[in-house]
């Protein structure tokens, strides 16, 4: 606990935004021992998000993912009604605001305005590059993309996406931090759109989208494909290790024998087609025959608590 | 139990192919209460099937994965010294061996010779469609692709591809067999090079390759944001399932506000790179400093283990 203090010199965690992925972090940061200051514009957001983040608390006390009680983690979680004062001690702000550019720029240039010389600033962003809302500015040195997965109090992937302004200690910085909250950081090297993740999401959707098109597989075959087959190795390995050990030479051995079958598969899709028309309105039909529309709130919640029991099993497996 | 057995009729099982795949077959029908009959042209192989079968039988007892005691789940398997012998009183065949055309051809010209009228017959084939060894037979329309993911004992899902020629009844008894041995049975209607699961493998696993290439994300990077992000929800849920739950309006919601973001992503990558060259060698030679091939094997093990914990988890969880 104490070396991941040390990061900070003693200092906070701010957070500015209290939806639903500024509360996910006051969480992550809360839970590996930081004090964390909130704040968002909105009193209302602001007002409701302690006992939403006890709750959250609460769920992971239950499934044993907390190392202390609820209550000690959320009593480190201070709410801050103005920019000034939640910035006011904190060496790190993560900005959890709304995806809107323009809004995030203005974030930026106020807290430029309230500026340490020191602090840094992580962006939540998950599809903003962030030299569209730091360029130009003194402190752009010190923002970085800071990108979770939602939950990130369930869910360990952060990606950073450094710009071509950020320094290396920002990046190093960002990388250290992550390290201590128990995430799994991953370093994107230029301001790609979809950054990693979601690229890898949109191929495999881009593929899914295709065969039901194609009359291939119904949305139901191509989810239990994932969930019963695919899934399951990549629960623990990524892509490159799941063919490295499936041959015997590692992945130079796979991609001399499987390369040619995958390249074939790879080139039979060459169109980009949009998605919408009848297509997705086949898959809406589709998937409200399993769930309807009035039962969606109802089936997150049973994602979170099967996340809940997956993190779980993945923190006593590994 | 009895219902499973209701589908043979009362009949075995005949597995021809006592390799990897064939024996992991063994394990999923024995373990469903049915009598398995193996067979391998290989005499030393077949000789060497019980002894690795029964040490995967204990493996899953271990896992609290078999709810008999692993000698009585061994004990419904016997060897057979010939095809003829195999087939007698089998109702169902599943085809496990190496994966050449002309071999796979030979098999079904020598199983027509033996025919009964009724038998039918899984081909475990990834990638070779069912109207290359079974076009112009008599028995063509009771061969069907049955494939599964390696090992099917842990890995639930199973592709039955129907080839032109395969009667729809084919296709019912495999997916009712499916279904009696607790496998997740999906159905591929077209004889698509890859089917399905290797078809979403191949556009992730081609947008892994160019990620590196382009300097975006080292391959330990890609590997992390598939294992400790995507994997996640794809452990239990599918794509389709998984934006579906991300738009309070379901699916084409999602759609509608990032399509256009997936659709710019996937034009992004046009050209289909072959797996190849100094892009191989870098991936080779990365994962060979996280891993001396010498210790692959090692890996392999303790994949396999990963994977068994994973389906305790599964099968507690769902």
């Amino acid at each position: 606990m104490n070396s991941a203090l040390d990061i900070l010199r003693g200092c906070a965690v701010a957070i500015v935004g209290a939806g639903l992925v500024g509360r996910g972090w006051a969480v992550v940061f809360a839970r590996a021992g930081f004090p964390v200051r909130l704040y968002d514009a909105n009193p209302e957001v602001l007002q409701a998000a302690p006992a939403l983040i006890l709750t959250q608390l609460e769920g992971l006390e239950r499934y044993q993912l907390l190392d202390e009680p609820s209550s000690v983690v959320a009593s480190r979680i201070t709410p801050h009604h103005s920019l000034a004062g939640v910035v006011d001690g904190a060496a790190y702000v993560q900005e959890s605001i709304l995806e809107r550019v323009e809004l995030k720029r203005e974030l930026l240039e106020r807290l430029e305005a309230l500026d340490d010389g020191n602090r840094i600033i992580g962006s939540s962003t998950s599809g903003i590059p962030a030299s569209q809302f730091s360029s130009g500015l003194t402190i752009a040195p010190r923002v970085i993309i800071v990108h979770p997965v939602n939950p990130p109090s369930l869910v360990p992937l952060v990606e950073l996406v450094p710009s071509p302004s950020t320094s290396p200690q920002t990046l190093a910085f960002a990388k250290n931090l992550m390290q201590a909250v128990g995430q799994t950081a991953i370093t994107v090297n230029k301001e790609v759109e979809g950054f990693v993740l979601n690229r890898l999401q949109a191929v495999l959707l881009r593929e899914a989208w295709a065969l039901v098109e194609d009359g291939i597989a119904s949305p139901e075959d191509v989810d239990k494909t994932v969930r019963d087959g695919l899934g399951w190795r990549w629960s623990f390995m990524g892509p490159f290790e799941t063919i490295d050990l499936n041959a015997v030479g590692g992945v130079s051995d796979y991609a001399r024998r499987l390369g040619p079958l995958y390249q074939r598969i790879a080139a039979s899709r060459t169109h980009d087609a949009p998605w919408g028309g009848t297509l997705v309105e086949e898959v809406e039909a589709h998937m409200r025959g399993q769930l309807p529309l009035d039962q969606l709130a109802q089936r997150c919640q049973w994602r979170d608590l099967q996340l809940m029991a997956f993190a779980k099993h993945r923190k006593e497996n590994s």
